[in-house]
């Protein structure tokens, strides 16, 4: 399983994922699942993948070539066509794939995430689902999250707010988000992938590699366990009627 | 989707679950999941189920009817036999009603939780799988889940502790667990029911009711995504190097 989630805010985006590919007991690999694809000073993406890791690395590989070649996400006119340009990637593909997984009972799955911006327009985050449609993420509803997602839900639920989370909360609360998963669940696990990127920058966003036992991963993990017991305290103490 | 939730602590038993049977769009049904069974002075259970509404109810007769007739749960010997008493109860009504669920490609799927305690022993606390199996909370594991249990997976993991947790504070813990799930779960839905049982106490456990328009429980939803978002202000900043 993996665990990858998007936050956009008025400020930018943040971008975090899990890198465990595959749980078994013998098997824990690691690989990257976020992706950045710039052409500095016009656009800036990111992208975050789970599912089939043969089925996303060949969906990135037809995105990467055609970036390359100055087609597809390279030249997409919106970042509604870059979202696009990922779900055409996808079907192209299950095109190819598809029927021969199916015939041995495997489901075509890979899922991705699309954030980034593109001179002229405000940045834009989406998902794209195995069958290739895009879903937007808006101000009422500003994260995106695919893979293991319920464990990190309730803490974004709470508090990313798209006016007025800042770039630096945000980062904080998809970090929560993720070190909750991988405490409570066992298929998700690190090192931990960040980037972020400020509205307006199209530039290379910022981007971290946090190991298990990075000191920042430490840190929040140990203190955020601390908070919650003492806000759990902190609240009344329920009263039952006789 | 329902979510239940029991914690064992060295004081004693938490228990709680939602009340939302079906989340249709035409039929949003309450049902409560909650049922104690007692003998005052020398035992004292508390039930939870998830799953089918028509085969917990079914489980439940039976059991119920044992109980006044002082067989099954009014009899059993220990609490693993009363865990057992429940499997047995659920495979009965596997053995009436599973084919037919089955040709109509219904899975049979019922869920039981049992809590309590019989003079002799220490409370304990027991899963029991649709197929009739249980699972016990231990020491190291103290609490269990049936239904939609992710959401409310984390704070559980973080915060409950077997010999350290009071009754009060897993009270809260629970309906924080509760609450979250209900917020980023709409098949997960109020009236909430809570259940305390003091260890050696052997009598009906206190219970509670809380209606989405409880003030304890509004108190306790606006007051925790406050804390949480203190909290989560109050982490250090992740630093990228560059």
């Amino acid at each position: 399983m993996s665990y990858c989630l998007a936050i956009l805010t008025n400020a930018g985006l943040v971008l975090a994922s899990d890198s465990r590919t595959n749980a078994g007991l013998d098997q824990a690999n690691i690989a990257c699942k976020l992706y950045p694809l710039v052409l500095p000073g016009e656009r800036s993406f990111i992208l975050l993948t789970s599912g089939g890791l043969s089925l996303s690395q060949s969906v990135l590989t037809l995105l990467k070539s055609d970036f390359a070649s100055g087609i597809g996400l390279a030249s997409a006119d919106s970042m509604y066509d870059a979202a696009r340009c990922v779900g055409d990637a996808v079907r192209a593909v299950a095109n190819r794939d598809r029927e021969f997984l199916e015939r041995d009972k495997i489901s075509f799955n890979v899922n991705f995430i699309i954030g980034g911006q593109i001179t002229g327009e405000r940045p834009e985050l989406y998902m794209i689902y195995p069958q290739g449609n895009p879903l937007q993420a808006t101000a009422d509803c500003p994260f995106l999250q695919i893979g293991e997602t319920k464990y990190g839900k309730p803490i974004l639920d709470r508090a990313v707010r798209y006016e007025s989370t800042s770039l630096e909360q945000a980062t904080k609360l998809a970090l929560i988000s993720l070190d909750s998963t991988m405490r409570s669940n066992l298929t998700v696990g690190p090192p931990v992938d960040l980037a972020v990127y400020p509205a307006d920058s199209f530039q290379l966003p910022q981007m971290l590699r946090l190991q298990a036992d990075d000191p920042q991963l430490v840190q929040i993990r140990t203190q955020w366990e601390m908070e919650l017991r003492a806000a759990s305290q902190r609240l009344p103490a329920i009263r039952f009627e006789t």
